[in-house]
């Protein structure tokens, strides 16, 4: 018998410099027999415990190794298949929401985007009401196309256009109306799975309807907080969550124009060569939008190929406008409008595109980051 | 066809208030035939895509329902297995340590002790050697008897004793040497889960041995921060993890007397009647000793009973000394010198001793808080 | 002899419950003859010391009694003479601006508005250039008519203009130039007389006139920050001072307009009836727009009357248009527009308006809050 | 008449690189008749305004340069002095303390010992009684010699002895008794110029002795607080100030003696070759113990010589035992055992000692950290 048996069992072998797995182990000296073993594994079953020295080297890897693949989701097909579920499948309380996740095939079956990231296309037909809740997991909308639909978040309504970013932070009440007569579609992202992961999630349901009907063009949240640089008096003090419940395309698209525009000029502005980036933030803090929740709105000039950058950490990824290519971790896939993606964690993802895009992306970093576990590595 | 029917597939019933599951779809209007509801789930299997209104009530809980349960590990047991261990399984590079893990039961095999966190037994035979390494997960040691072993902690060599606990921050090198003649096993508690869920892991093998096989009372770490409120200027300014590797016992079973005495004279300290509790703490920020786990020993006098307290997050409990009984969520259990048990997410828990106790405890609190995901029950 | 003569020399009769002054002596005994005394008086000058029991009450009094008054200065008068000096006076290298201080009569001719406040008119012709200097102090400049001054910020040319704030954090290289045919006045405000009570001051002269004499219509400064809730990913983390160097008018005038439609709508938004108030802030932090400086604008409607309002620290306002009177510590003052006044630590001040009217107020508050001394007292 | 009259009045001339003084104006053109000028000025008077381009350089110069001077006050004369004044003075309400404060020459006659710092030498007669009051500055204690003294601190006795630091933090309540037969001196530091220049001051006299006169060896908050890396449960979160009201000697020394010791083994631990020092610290943040107050001991070994080092802010010293030369901007003081020195703002001090020493120092430095005004500069 060899000292490779003693870590029988699960133990699949693994390379050097990781924990646990086919290294030579260095105690040596006269190993106890096959049955010894057998019985103590048994007993070990029997008490509940796992000896560290049978695990698979996964346990802790050199890095992370995601348990996620990187995948793609097309838009033309979550779009059709939404609207096929428009006309199948009512909405309302107990379901919810007609919300389809973008469940990673890599995962297991569960409607997990990433390990940590919930991603969901959501269907609201002419006059549809999805029924007021709220939940202690955070929450937003990107919206690629349409309009008609108000989210009503504590009691405002707030409109969602193409291009918007709105967002439900934890635990605010929510309900969502179409007031058009013709159906919406977004882009719904959360924090679910992390939430679960940590078990940390409540839940509480509201009103049947929403509880504003109303559809004024700026929210009340807007009114109090869409001013740059200017906080009202009476609402003074970090807040955890952004109080701005919309970020509209017009300041997003303006923003990432000034900054080409810098560049045009020799100024500071890109974050690298034909890549514009704005990220939503709250200006109670200057921090992300939610404590889970990173969002970001990219920008590339026809022609630009970005630096590959890997992260711990998973983000998701929508093409907003354009076409692109991303390369993860050497793999080329070819993105149109509306296609989304995810980048596991220690993925290294490059973009390239030649005609420009405008990319939405949405990311867990703020975990990582509030604990000291972000990494990075560009090029 | 009912509209029940709809949510077919996984969809259990759920109770009120909570998200997904049994209750009554709210649109109503006519409904899809069922061969026409199979064919788009088939189709949303094809693309990858989950129907939010097929899940399970567990996807947003009312409150958390921990996957995990409430479970015991007694001390007596895992000893008498780690020393079978000692004699049958070498230590060394490649397994690492001989660590045997709290297996939770309803963690599905999975050498976690709760959803978040690794606790394990360590056990290092009289002249035996845990090879150095190190990992961005953050580890501790809490030693219930014995002593005779010193970790080394990025070289610096600090001697394990009964009652102490010794920090190992994430990415520390760190190995062990047993300079006795007598064998040592103690409690490690890391976040290997949360680490494996965020997938934040990176690991890098050291030295083969220890790189100092000295053998001091004190390390240098608690030469220059073992000084209550002194900080030296030489190393000012916020660190993430504690600086200071070792806890002594002395320290915190002075700091509990103090607590009671202070009680005894009518003055505050305790937390609640005939409850003594520190918390092990960052000199450089007063917070947790690492950003992802909270150490915490508890003292109760003979006859207590505390409040019941349940906390979003999740613990596991050592009994250092005495004997006590645990409710958790109603179920009695009791707990001798040395048991181990953990309290998942939102179990309520409460301790009675008839004859008095100490209670090792640690959890994953600070991830919680840092994020703004801690809620707190008492009574 | 009695006691009190114990206290002789410089010791006032305070009142109770403050340190030193006209108390009763404990102590009582036998005193000392006068001579004793006086010898030992003139052994303690000779020594440089100074007994505390001597001293009169307002070392320790019981709240904050300014050294400072409050006073008006008449914007007339003001602009009057900024004109002539205009005429005058060169601008130029050592001088360096034309910048006429308000120098509150009671702190001893010295040109501070406050204890810790700078607030000066500064004028520049047409043509005229204020050199390029930069210093610790933090600088803002606050706009009440005019236009056509170009202040280069770090090289960064930011318009000035009615209403506008604009903002020179310590440290940034600044001058200014008028590229228009008619002069130009507006008010500059200061830490300066903080300055140099912490002897914190560092100054250094830059180029003789401006780097860019470019006129754009927007800063650089304002295309990459001016964004409501966008931060530029090239320039993440928080900063010190706010990196925007402009506040423009027309937001703060919907700022404040909106919270008064709020107003009317029933709905949050005013700090108390009739009375809306905005505060500059530091997008990358949510806090105030430099380390010592908070600024902000109210608006009152007509026939508003605010609350009265005591803090600890010293604030300066500017009528900015409408007219209001102030009550200050039960002292009434009528206000035109530009009228300066200044309310030193711990005076009540309660604004009245009949017609309405905007106000720009800066204050020290940061400087308080950030060493938790602050105080404030409401009705 | 040449430009330099149009700065008449107070401009001194001032080097080249600061604001305001002998600079050329640059504007140039024909200048005003000398009688427009004094009229133009006494305008300004009439109005209280005050013209930048008169000012001396010292309102913006090109470095700090303190109006205080660096000063020695030797501890012989003062504890002399404090002695005659136990015989002549009694201690009570009204005067409050019989604390004699050193009054640096260069400040005009102010009981300031900087012009942001309070030092005095207390003394206090055997039974004698310093009532009980508080105030929003914040105190320390150091005792140079002597003990029998206990302080008494929101009702917690707390003992003095040599060598030990005692902490009475803003609006802390606090009396002092002599509990013995021999009268005793220490000295005092506080903030009191700080709080008279932003002026956030309260002062209220509490009960005319003490209200606990018993003499515990320990107090209450150092049973609390006094052990390393512990917190009790029961008072989690940071606190302004240190809750930890005594920081003893012995520990201080054992800090100290073990950098030293570890500077032998060839380990880090002091901040230059023989030179040792510690920061008393606040147990729930890791900072300074009190918002404006920073404290510190410092060991020299026999032969050391210190780098130069200049910072922003002023600093008090005093040597703790041995002897030791300072060299304040190149000029050398002899210092024995008590002597106190201070350091104004950006003045250099170089510290040698034959025979070695220990020395106390406090320092404003939080006040210039807190609001980004540090600088420093080494050698």
């Amino acid at each position: 018998m060899t000292e490779a048996d003693v870590r029988s069992g699960q133990a699949a072998g693994a390379g050097g410099g990781e924990l646990a797995g086919g290294g030579e182990l260095a105690g040596g000296g006269e190993l106890a027999g096959e049955s010894e073993l057998a019985e103590l594994y048994r007993a070990f079953a029997a008490e509940h415990l796992s000896p560290l020295w049978t695990q698979t080297g996964d346990l802790m890897p050199p890095h992370p190794r995601s348990r996620a693949a990187a995948h793609v989701w097309r838009w033309k097909a979550l779009y059709a298949l939404a609207e096929r579920a428009g006309g199948l499948v009512p909405v309302g309380r107990g379901g919810e929401r007609r919300a389809i996740a973008l469940a990673n095939p890599s995962l297991g079956g569960r409607p997990w985007a990433t390990p940590t990231l919930w991603a969901a296309i959501q269907y609201l037909g002419p006059g549809e009401v999805a029924p007021e809740h709220r939940h202690s997991q955070h929450a937003f909308r990107f919206v690629l196309e349409g309009e008609g639909v108000w989210t009503v978040v504590d009691g405002d309504p707030v409109a969602m256009r193409r291009g918007d970013l709105l967002v439900t932070a934890g635990w605010q009440l929510h309900g969502h109306h179409n007031d058009s007569d013709r159906p919406m579609a977004w882009l719904d992202g959360l924090d679910v799975p992390f939430a679960q992961q940590v078990e940390s999630g409540f839940f509480e349901a509201g009103a049947d309807g929403v509880t504003d009907r109303s559809t004024p063009e700026r929210s009340r949240s807007e009114r109090l907080w869409g001013h740059p640089g200017l906080v009202p008096l009476s609402r003074l003090g970090p807040q955890r969550s952004t109080p701005l419940a919309a970020y509209r395309w017009h300041h997003s698209d303006a923003a990432l124009a000034e900054q080409l525009a810098l560049e045009d000029e020799g100024r500071p502005g890109v974050i690298e060569p034909g890549h514009a980036a704005v990220r939503f933030s709250n200006p109670t803090t200057g921090g992300d939008v939610m404590a889970t929740l990173r969002a970001e709105l990219h920008r590339l000039r026809p022609g630009t190929t970005t630096a590959p950058v890997r992260e711990v950490g998973s983000a998701c990824w929508q093409v907003f406008q354009g076409e692109a290519v991303a390369v993860l971790d050497g793999r080329e896939v070819a993105l149109s409008e509306g296609d989304c993606f995810v980048t596991p964690s220690w993925v290294a993802l490059q973009l390239h595109t030649a005609v420009g895009a405008d990319l939405f992306r949405f990311a867990d970093t703020p975990v990582l980051e509030a604990l000291g576990l972000d990494r990075r590595e560009v090029g």
